[in-house]
């Protein structure tokens, strides 16, 4: 279980640059223990797939995490909500334009999920969605496990709202116009 | 683990009144295979203690049956979010009214927690908050289980909260005023 606020911002070169961080100074968090860091691992070290269910991305790290492992070849596939999804700050825009499948719901209710299946063997499940303020300003819980007993029913739940979200089209998302 | 929304909306009466529901054709949910009627129940078997950390409660059922059991005799301490708690609808009033301890943060970012550590064995985690749209409008999932590994760092987490902040008044909440 990891438990948010973050003491410190984590450093994103130290995370996501091929060669690290550089800096001998860096006064940016390097912490390998960090809630926020552990997260960054585990979506980083996935080698098949990630399911992600997600009511609100806006955080830059966690987005180029996805966009990393989705060139690499990790199969990505997110649903999330379509009111949060069209928010100033959502990385949707950005996943889309990677090629990244997006489904959102088609409901005035909220897609309140926040949880990522990884390789089908690791669910991530929380209060935490994927934003700045759960970072290192909220107080946030993510439970991680690979309990068959827990990721099943994650992915399950996953499978059947894919599958019942129709992607004709993104009619919803004003940004469909924008994109190609 | 639970997921939502339920099909049909619960009969608060099949759960909370002394003698249940009475009606013979009442056509509001009395199925125990439902996710909300599976979380009361939760609750209602509470034998010890409640601590919830809860970002939001507006639904009447949960809040009634937090205020049964805290009539019964079982140690109920809440841990919220200031400005949600202030919100119409919130029952934060009503259970200060009834004497339980409240206690919320002094922070402008959110305690987005959403568990409750029942008798301090189970613990009840998710993106769900306790109101009417979590029920039957949202797509929400809740985590219950008695893994000690588990149940043992959300104790910590709700004690670590309890014990950093001050009891000295309700001065953020504007019901204050109004209760003695």
């Amino acid at each position: 279980v990891l438990f948010f606020p973050d003491s410190h911002i984590p450093c994103r070169k130290y995370l996501l640059s091929p060669i690290g961080c550089t800096k001998n100074d860096c006064r940016l968090s390097h912490n390998e223990k960090s809630s926020f860091i552990k997260l960054m691992r585990y979506i980083l070290n996935a080698q098949k797939s990630l399911k992600l269910c997600m009511f609100s991305i806006t955080c830059d790290e966690l987005a180029q995490a996805v966009t990393t492992k989705y060139r690499q070849g990790v199969v990505v596939k997110v649903v999330t909500d379509t009111e949060y999804m069209n928010l100033n700050g959502s990385k949707m825009h950005g996943f889309l334009k990677q090629g990244i499948e997006i489904r959102h719901d088609r409901s005035s209710y909220l897609m309140h999920h926040k949880f990522v299946v990884i390789d089908e063997k690791i669910v991530v499940t929380g209060s935490f969605n994927w934003t700045h303020a759960a970072v290192v300003g909220n107080t946030e819980n993510v439970l991680v496990t690979n309990n068959p007993e827990i990721v099943r029913p994650y992915l399950n739940e996953f499978t059947n709202l894919w599958e019942k979200i129709p992607n004709v089209s993104y009619s919803f998302c004003y940004y469909t116009y924008k994109v190609h």
